[in-house]
């Protein structure tokens, strides 16, 4: 039986359109990160399963994990995530690096999903994250980072927002106002991660389930109402609280920037559990057919304890390639690249031309134009069609008539104009190619 | 127990300076394979394990390969190498593609091995194939193209050379002169293979195993010996026949081109079994310290025969990230990557001038300017070092006179010139940041 000629499941071959526009992607991330002093790293395919049981504990491991024993009797995972890869690799140098530390990377991760819009099992992810900054700052200048990738995309924010909350804000209510321990805590924080996926019918019977006091319980309703940070304040000033002092430092910075034309407080933002210390947030497609998470992050505090380190507080996000493609895809923001761009489609008409012409690709190269060979004789009618796949600005020929004078012949693609020139005057060629000759 | 900082057995931590130097790498990798008119594609990390033993047979696989069972049963493996996911992406589009297809990709791969000098399980591989250009001439564009990356290194013919061979001289000699059997005849293969890494008893045992007649047994031993296509023609002369007119075609092009000055036929390269049909080539370090193969390939036809396709003749090779930085390293043609490059850090020495610094860069950027953030107040003195460690070419500075006059302090940390200038004069401080201002 043939084998079959698709990809894994859930995975993507990246033919040289899609590629090209993946490039233009990692480019744009890495332009991004670049301007703010971020430095790239990158670490191992594999890591001891151990590194994310440490990290996410076994739930998580056990359902989406790729994972194997390997021959040497080692259990480890392709990575799933990014953050505890380089968890590891800040321990290892954090105690001689000068704070604050900036990071990025563009891995590829696997996660055991079910394939569906915006989920596959094999993606890239733009990973950024700052060590040892002050904590507001830190969280300012990720969101900062976010914001430019996405308008360097050309999105802006009619497209986009990020949703935001903070984790002290929770905090507050939850222990100081409503006065929960631990365990409730976390089951409302699960409560939370699910309420915006859930219909109202089943939010109540989650929350029932907990047997809050009644005006826990109102708190806590109230709490999930609230549309923006001033709402939040106001409902911390009512019990007798009041926002965190750096909190409101963060705040501050935010009003004084570019940034408030993107950030919504959502009080459904807590990603998860012990985790995240500071800002949580998600950048949100706005556009009715794509509501969708396009990134998400935070700030984080104690990711080297399993290490045996000291805590270094960071701040980071994930924004996986999958997702970022469809937004871009949705609001017309992705460039078309199905045609290579080359500069010149070196055609021979005759068989003997073959020499000169490989003998010219070789000298033009050297001067750094992209040339596309074509070794087979191949008759004037048929180059046209072919020069523009090749996405190639001019085409040249060598026939008979060339091959006799020693000349070659230029035509542009574009204005259609002609140039004769001898087949040794490279100089003149690229100057032609190039657009600075006056000849014709 | 704490956990391991380490990185997974022989793969590697891509620090800053380690993976600025591997950007370096693919970026001469993408431009050297574009010049020529290839265009990028990549495929999934993982593929059905049936993919590999089709093409290389179960003994490959069961030695080296990461393979493992997927919890929906299928047994699948991390790519080992690229070329069947390539042959699986080229049966899918080759009867609609104009012939030639230029192809490249830069996969990470991993394979079970015992890590070395040299190998690792991990690696980057730059692949770089053509399918369905005339035989000949796709063999000499794949050694102009590995040459050219070489050369785009600074590499020379003083420090590396070409290993070549050609399937077919070795076809005429075993068929034709020697009329060995196919089962002896890839039994011949294998002894090739070995024999430049054993002693010459070694040799002369694995040879008397085969039983050959005296007559063939002198023969295999002067093909050994050969030390130049013009000696392996000879030899053919002196048996009643001639190389492959069409190889002789090919040494025409080399004849004429760079390529003369590279390769350096060797009787000892065969590269496998049944693959290849055509040439069979190793760049070959020629530094004493380093005397090992850092890329090889050849021309092949069958590829798509295992997905019921008819066959399209390619020729390709590949070339890993490991052995390529051992080379550049050795010949001391690798530049140091330890220091970032940034245009500017931004440093505050009044807490109150935060929001201006911050205002600052955000503007800066906007002009594509590399702005380094420093939060935390930082005195005069202690800036330096840093500016150092972050490759600036200038240093801001905020402090309390430049708050009350609302302007900035610019240093050139070159020729330490010093420039005040007002806050909001975007433009002015870009130019002097950009080395275009007369001001001092």
């Amino acid at each position: 039986m043939a084998l079959t000629k698709q990809p894994y499941k859930g995975t993507r071959d990246f033919f040289p359109s899609l590629e090209r526009q993946r490039q233009f992607i990692f480019k744009q991330m890495r332009k991004t990160a670049e301007l703010f002093g971020y430095e790239p790293y990158d670490g191992p395919l594999l890591e001891e399963v151990e590194l994310y049981k440490a990290k996410s504990g076994e739930e998580l491991i056990n359902e989406q994990i790729y994972s194997f024993t390997d021959r040497g009797n080692r259990f480890v995972a392709i990575r799933p995530e990014m953050t505890p890869t380089l968890a590891r690799m800040i321990a290892q140098i954090h105690r001689e690096t000068t704070k604050p530390i900036r990071f990025y990377a563009i891995p590829n991760l696997m996660r055991y999903e079910k394939p569906q819009k915006g989920r596959l099992r094999e993606h890239w992810q733009f990973n950024v994250d700052i060590f040892g900054a002050p904590k507001r700052q830190g969280e300012f200048e990720i969101l900062q980072v976010a914001v430019a990738l996405m308008e360097n995309f050309g999105a802006d924010n009619t497209m986009f927002e990020i949703l935001i909350n903070d984790r002290s804000i929770v905090e507050i209510i939850f222990k100081k106002i409503m006065k929960l321990d631990n365990d409730i805590t976390y089951k409302l924080y699960k409560v939370i991660d699910k309420s915006k996926k859930v219909n109202k019918e089943a939010l109540t019977e989650m929350v029932d389930k907990l047997n809050l006091s009644s005006n826990n319980k109102s708190i806590f309703y109230e709490y999930l109402s609230l549309k923006s940070f001033s709402e939040a304040s106001k409902l911390l000033n009512k019990h007798g609280e009041e926002l965190a002092s750096d909190f409101s430092d963060f705040l501050n910075l935010v009003e004084n920037s570019n940034l408030k034309n993107y950030l919504t407080y959502d009080p459904a933002i807590v990603r998860g559990l012990d985790y995240y210390t500071g800002i949580v947030f998600e950048i949100f497609d706005k556009h009715p057919e794509n509501r969708r998470a396009i990134c998400g992050g935070g700030s984080y505090a104690d990711l080297l304890k399993i290490f045996d380190e000291p805590s270094v507080p960071g701040v980071g996000f994930g924004l996986g390639d999958v997702t970022l493609t469809d937004f871009l895809t949705t609001h017309k923001l992705m460039k078309n690249f199905d045609i290579p761009s080359n500069d010149l489609l070196l055609t021979i008409q005759d068989d003997r031309a073959l020499l000169s012409s490989i003998n010219l690709a070789e000298k033009l190269r050297d001067k750094q134009l992209k040339v596309v060979n074509h070794y087979e004789t191949i008759k004037f009618n048929k180059v046209f069609p072919l020069a523009e796949k090749k996405g190639v600005n001019f085409v040249a020929f060598i026939g008979e008539n060339e091959l006799n004078n020693k000349t070659v012949q230029l035509k542009n693609m574009k204005d259609k104009t002609q140039h004769t020139l001898p087949l040794d005057n490279i100089d003149e060629i690229i100057k032609v190619i190039n657009g600075n000759s006056n000849r014709s």
